[in-house]
């Protein structure tokens, strides 16, 4: 066969580490820390059969249609209320649609919005399926530093001054993907402030905002856009399932039309059957109150994953109190790969994700790890994080 | 609000004027000929049912979790048992992956294979999805004349040679959309043979060649495939449900691999529900049988619309015997626009698609439309071809 030639901004892509790794992790001996996905436990399994059953039964040939782009008009319009209402997110201006999951949210936002060689000014770290996306459109990601408040606004302000072409800030402000970190309220109306001084669009990605543990709840970027600067991007996958792909956004009219346009061209539509499930349940179920169980579930795992660290991870090893989401993130002194550590770690029957995934830049040698708490028994993670330690201390000075 | 400003790739860009056309035709006095829908009677809505309550019982869990990029490995397995058993699509050099419809098989490889300016080579007229998925990259398509045995080899062999960077042919071979041609397999062979001397993929979509309902079989050009210059695509749509979105494609593994990584950033993964239940129907009934059932009632379909267009056009119109999928074109004089004639049948409540609308250089004048026939009833047929016969004999000298 002749050699393959693939396009330029494919060309240095290559398939996520972090699904590279799950698909070792099938395996049942091995603990992972690795994945992004939510307990299964959560999954309203028999909730979601009986429903299918009525809707085939009143509604089957509708479900198997085709149908509108923008998605199914009751579930827009159960998201419109739910995100005005619950978090007042939307105004007049804006519209929702729905999203072949929130993924399709970023890959449709960076089609409309950057041409090659663009900006995208996000937090490092961030979440690798949102930078090789904008890096598939020929865009670069440029990470600012974090702290616990999150990305810093004056490394942001400097590099929107700096950076040439700046189109978008990227941020997951809410137990941020992969350091578990969130963003102040203070924080939120600067980097909005930012963003309509320079005239660059906020693409806010918010898959776990509902899964808080502890602390107060702070209001989404967009809960401040009054000048149309800001995407919001929302996903079942968390609360619901992520195997359904039902996502959604709420950004300005005249976008979403554009971004229809392109779904257009990319999948048609979310399958319909998927998004009248997703509706049924919004509609018969209290998305609240399973929300609330799901809290309860992952506030225990984290809470024992946190304790365990803090009983037996060696000193220099620092680590994130995630006030939710699915993440903590651990730092290790600068002279250890991330990468190494990981590799070590993984002989040992545990996989966790090498910081440098996440980098903006592809540091693989960062020395920093990402451990996911939703996925493994609370046996899992005590084993797993005493192993960790043990890898920890042997590799240390 | 600040005027937004939309990347290169997608400012020219604007909704597929079919789904537009859709919006109208929800009213229910309307006669639509507009929509490319297979027949919702055709739905094994029943079927489906029972699978999705099995499946919630004895898979519910692992449906509603995340799973590989590539697809469920047991339909990929089915898939890639039946193109190479039944049809002779695929060799060793080969892999399936599925798709969240057909459509985006076509966009994952404009992502994989199109730089900015580079040609794709298609037919004259063609599928508007298509179309505007490579402008979506900044490619340009260029139209190919079609006779009745398919696009034209000699003007196919003239634009490899004097179009810059042509890096696709794309071609609908098998009830071709919007025309309702087949090539011939001579055709085939030829345009195989030249795709290899000019090292040019082929991107061969095939969502309707199932549905033949007189003529003979023709195998597709992926059967030609030794050097790997066919991606051949495929889908459910329209056998199953377009609803479902679940598509597939089928080429060379290195290729694959980029599609995957490509497909992470789009959607990460098609839902596993529906992968699940096609799976489950391929494994319990017989696709074949139900193919059957289609045809039948598609074959009614297409006669009856011919007989009565045979019947009542005006002689300057002419127009496409197909021998299979959901689509006719009809030619009128060139004095005539395909774009006023079929606004003077909407008003007389008879929806049918320009042909200016198919034609790869966006010429809104040409004397042309699209008529489907597998949504309307067969007495909607009769009434709307006469209108639409009033309407020429009104317009026509």
């Amino acid at each position: 066969m002749e050699e393959l030639t693939i396009s330029n901004r494919m060309s240095g892509l290559n398939p996520s580490a972090i699904r590279e790794i799950l698909k070792v992790t099938t395996n049942s001996n091995v603990i992972s820390f690795a994945a992004g996905n939510p307990a299964e436990e959560t999954f309203p399994v028999s909730e979601l059969k009986e429903l299918a059953v009525e809707l085939f039964q009143k509604h089957g040939f509708m479900a198997l249609q085709y149908g509108l782009t923008e998605g199914y008009a009751p579930l827009i319009e159960q998201i419109r209320l739910r995100l005005r209402e619950k978090y007042a997110i939307g105004r007049s201006m804006d519209k929702v649609m729905i999203l072949s999951g929130g993924q399709q949210g970023l890959d449709l936002s960076a089609k409309c919005l950057l041409n090659e060689g663009d900006t995208v000014l996000c937090e490092a770290y961030s979440f690798i399926g949102a930078l090789n996306t904008f890096r598939s459109y020929g865009a670069r990601p440029v990470g600012i530093p974090m702290d616990e408040e999150g990305m810093d606004p004056d490394a942001l302000e400097l590099a929107l001054r700096r950076e040439k072409n700046v189109r978008l800030i990227y941020t997951i402000p809410t137990f941020q993907n992969p350091m578990g970190v969130t963003m102040s309220f203070a924080r939120r109306k600067r980097i909005y402030e930012l963003a309509v001084r320079y005239n660059v669009m906020i693409l806010e990605d918010s898959p776990y905002f509902e899964l808080r543990y502890s602390g107060s709840y702070v209001p989404a970027i967009k809960t401040l856009d009054e000048t149309g600067h800001v995407i919001y991007v929302g996903s079942f996958s968390k609360v619901i399932s992520p195997g359904l792909r039902v996502g959604f956004l709420c950004t300005r009219s005249d976008l979403v039309s554009k971004l229809v346009v392109a779904k257009q061209g990319a999948d048609v539509q979310t399958p319909l059957l998927t998004q009248m499930l997703v509706s049924s349940y919004l509609e018969r179920y209290d998305l609240d109150a399973h929300i609330e169980d799901c809290r309860a579930l992952y506030k225990e795992k984290r809470d024992r994953m946190i304790s365990r660290m803090e009983a037996c991870f060696p000193d220099p090893a620092t680590f994130t109190r995630p006030a939710g989401g699915l993440f903590l993130w651990c730092e290790i002194p600068e002279n250890i790969s991330g990468t190494a550590f990981c590799k070590a770690a993984g002989e040992r029957g545990v996989v966790c994700v090498p910081g440098g995934t996440f980098h903006p830049s592809g540091d693989l040698k960062s020395p920093c790890f990402r451990l996911n708490y939703s996925m493994p028994s609370l046996k899992q993670i005590d084993q797993g994080i005493d192993i960790l330690a043990d890898c920890l201390s042997a590799i240390l000075p």
